[in-house]
């Protein structure tokens, strides 16, 4: 089946190497008359590369800057589909010839040469998070659509390795401060004092050769009940779907998550009542969906990513030919000591493909 | 769009309300020459319904029986769809009137009715879980396909409230002995001691009209390396989502889940050796997939449920006229006072049918 | 792939054999708030399967009857899949022993047997025309909500064999009219004296042990501008697959059709005008469609049966063990003399169908 | 939905629009270890726009290049998806400026503007012919699929106006003679008299100002039995929704097409031999399929072109503030006479595209 896509009436493929000529992506299904200009979607590709002096995420510069090919007139969208062109800088690619018949332990390459008989060994090809910035980029079209509606998003590193912060569903009070906050963190990490013990203990792996994982925490403000379909197209289930289809990511939640499972019924269950004729709720165990449908409560969920599997250390492999071959990373390859980091506008671009989705699909349901 | 429906070559719809004539399900792609026939799948309907003096999932006798409408022909199916109809028992819904405009805590009926502006009050209509008895019919069918390539699956609960099975990847060493252990405990917990210590935190709860959540814990044996795609069709991701869509879900896993974010890299990933000439994992961190592909080293993951929303308690709430009214359940109403050990065969289902799916999926991929 | 299903928002799944328990159709994904019975549906069935005294199609009488299993409450559609379920009738399948191993001239039984290792030979299974009574009985419920919106349909027999009307397409300027004169003629044409040579050439072919072939004309009023989408879902293309996946189709056409490539460009363009402020086209030649998308005026098309390939006829033929036999259908056999007539409604549906689902489609392309 | 994509497993999504900074499809599923390069593309390319001295299609010279930017690694697909770019040549859109305000009779500017509340005037846009080479392009990769399975395909001009070739299906006796003579026409028609008069129609609607149509045939050997679906993904329903999805089509047919409404059953169906052991058919009225599914007979089947509606006679319109105006195209514009001749390596191209897609869903129906 067509693997490259994500979504049914706002369509995402993706498609590029890491070290090909290029990546991109293609949106089928945008709505016409949206605001759309390179600038925008290059301020959201920004995020996930930040500052080349940033320690904390991968040193090589991604001065990546994208070409809207197609489907916007005028500075509007026209319906047509969105073409969107990142093209790659050139790769020296030669240094991962040695490595390139080992298997690299928590990597790809392994499955892939088993499932199509080969693997394009350079930079990670599709397997590569490079690809997550088509991701980025098609998230930053879903955002302006989400926008014209009043619905505004955000996501942050919670934890890395033992470090959290603790009680963060209180900062969804406030989204504005709360980005704010985490943009001043270098590791998007919204509370001063624990992205100062974040940074310390991503020090430490560093120097260690070691990598860390970590949990991106996501919210949305302003859906309008209704959004998310019954049985198998509940909103969590797409939004699990498609946090789970990033790289490196071991568990999501919604709500409560896994404590929901230590709770009482009469603990979780959140109650109804009335606040200036609207019905509220009194709380949002649920994470804001009830039946697979948004309630209007903000949208609260996590998503959790294994350590960064590229690291310094020696490790016991095979290689292609069928015999034991320890695996060692090429002199000078720089990998990000905690790819959850550079995941957080990751996770909201996806939380936002999946929203905008949703937000079209509502439209059909109701005479 | 369809939201009934689930699978992409091997694909389900499913159809009934909880009070209505009758519930179903649609199998479209099941490969033909499969032995089928009723008794099959009446044998995975009766363990989401165990007998009837089962204190612990509710105790209204549902002797669901299936009927195989078409798609079976001289005993073995033919390529045609395979339809299964489970007729519904006469239900006395009375007792539902007089509830029929509150808000129930937890539940569906207010998504639903701001949604499509009507709610089928009567037993929860398709937001009850019995349309999950269809899940489990047509994941009989994925488990002979399964079966017929030596897949073997299992679930069973981890968890109840804060009473645990401590490190139960140690069981999955011999999944017929886990199977055996698990079909002797009432609750599907394979640890006897565990079991016993759940069955008490269930009698708590249920003396004090209350709910517990639980963990279901889902494993898979025998997969061929290669199963799963690249990208946004990862098999952790169509896991995630069969998973998330199940009613009550709040949190998914694979491998070592939230805890991965917890490790250090050089610990977290799984080494490669030779044995028997064939490359094998040291260890499996990854629960059974890598670049969302599955290794061939055992699947396992996990499914966390909150605890059942229908409580005997008095519970905040609003009416449909936009007042204050509390809700409580009419005498006599029962309701699992733990949803996750019903979900035991369910969770099994909805991973047989993400695997056949992918299964098929992957005859696709190379020349 | 699921080959069983129809439509992307609204969509329709069949299953069923001609000789099993029963056939049917989940609908999934029409919108809540549509008035519904069992009544409507049967009245479209009715118009299927004639009086039992209409000798130009099967006598055997199909008495059929739905049952509305789900999705359906308190008069209403609710939102959730619609199952419809037709029962069939106790069949004698013994007469089709002899001859179930001999290929039949111009049938599925050949390509099934080579696809799938199997066939059901009692009355043709799945590839039965027995199946379009779920097209019509979903195509009912595609009315409704295409009343619901004032958009009315009509298909008639246009010619048998080489019998036809000259210059149906006058007959549209009064839908009323057209469906009165159409329902007065046994064979669906609404031409009386037409409709008269056609049932003489039917008698001559019939007295003969022969069939013959025949075009369904079919159109709709009261589209608004703008359904179907630019480039792969253009409104024709769906509409000539919905035709193309009728049994013994074999051509499909919309406007002037095959004409048209026989006429000059200033011939065929229609040109647009004012009336009453409203752009308006001066002629139909295009059938109703510009770029794949209505044009507010009449869609107008055409689908052509080849003649039955159930004659009483002996043809030469092959047995399954490889060796050549004589095919004779059993003595008794009944089949229609001209498979257009019955296919009138079954056009007429697919028409209901793929404009339903084009329809909630177009609520998704503009902010 | 995403209307931009064609095909289940091998499938396409292009984008692009005629005056924008290029045109592109990326396919997706494409299976791993196909060889593939840019010259392979290039030299379909090329059919579609033949040397800029040929009279019959439009002048301006379209040196059209394809770039791979990804999914092929070492000459070989890897499985990832293949995405394909045409940069478009600088275009001077200032004379489309004085009608961008006109309705163009016969073109979608009106539809698009009413859906979309805007259109891209600047050589249609996404409507254009233009995005045909996609087609073209992603084609050439299907070509590629099918012909390591030994399955060959030919597409030709069989009528422009009223001059037509008798007899047609007598030259698929041999498609190697048959391609070569098609070759040899400048506009695609393999028998010589033919092309001739033909040209002489198109001389004398070119200096008439006018258009005309015409209809392509296309067939394919080699075919295995079993290419498609019952029910709903027939072959011929595939066939049929992909060359309707062309522009400026109106009719498709397989096999004897309109003619099968006319004939006797007894002269219809194909009767079955033995020959060499196998099963063969005596003749190919059907086409190539029954039941929906091939028959290891030659595919068979034409499409219906309309003449090209841009013509230069003055016509009568409207404007978009909704007055009378004349639509008449700007001095110098140059179109294909007749756009039937250029979409002859479209129409193979579509028929590669849906054959390369039944292929590989083939690999799931049986055990």
């Amino acid at each position: 089946m067509a693997s490259n896509a994500f979504g049914t009436i706002f369509r995402i493929t993706t498609w590029g190497e890491s070290h090909g000529k290029g990546i991109g992506v293609v949106i089928d299904g945008c709505p016409a008359g949206l605001a759309l200009d390179e600038s925008m979607i290059n301020l959201e590709l920004s995020r996930r590369a930040p500052a080349g002096n940033n320690p904390y995420t991968t040193p090589r510069k991604e001065s990546d800057a994208v070409n809207i090919f197609s489907g916007v007139f005028e500075g509007k969208t026209t319906g047509a589909p969105i073409s969107l062109v990142i093209m790659n800088k050139d790769h020296d690619s030669s240094k991962y010839e040695p490595i390139k018949n080992v298997l690299r332990p928590g990597h790809a390459n392994y499955t892939y040469i088993e499932k199509y008989g080969c693997f394009d060994y350079r930079g990670g090809g599709r397997a590569s998070a490079r690809e997550t910035a088509c991701r980025v980029a098609a998230g930053a079209v879903a955002k302006q659509l989400l926008l014209h509606f009043d619905i505004e998003l955000v996501a942050f590193i919670e934890s890395i390795g033992s470090e959290k912060i603790v009680g963060c569903e209180s900062l969804l009070s406030n989204f504005h401060d709360l980005r704010s906050a985490r943009d001043q963190s270098l590791i998007f990490c919204p509370v001063a004092p624990d992205s100062q013990k974040m940074i310390q203990a991503l020090e430490h792996a560093k120097a260690d050769g070691d990598s860390l994982g970590g949990v991106v925490a996501f919210a949305a403000n302003g859906l309008p009940v209704g959004l998310g379909d019954p049985v198998y197209e509940k909103l969590e289930a797409n939004l699990a779907k498609a946090m789970m289809s990033l790289p490196a990511t071991k568990a999501f939640s919604i709500g409560a998550g896994f404590s929901a499972s230590e709770m009482l019924g009469s603990d979780h269950n959140d109650t109804f009542f009335i606040e200036d004729g609207l019905t509220k709720l009194s709380s949002n165990q649920a994470g804001g969906t009830l039946g697979g449908i948004s309630t209007g409560e903000p949208l609260f969920g996590r998503v959790a990513f294994k350590p960064t599997s590229s690291i310094q250390k020696k490790q016991a492999s095979v290689n292609l030919s069928g015999n034991e071959q320890d695996f060692k990373l090429p002199v000078g390859s720089r990998h990000d000591p905690c790819v959850a980091i550079r995941a957080v506008p990751v996770v909201e671009a996806m939380m936002a493909l999946t929203l905008a989705d949703a937000l079209l699909m509502n439209r059909c349901v109701q005479l």
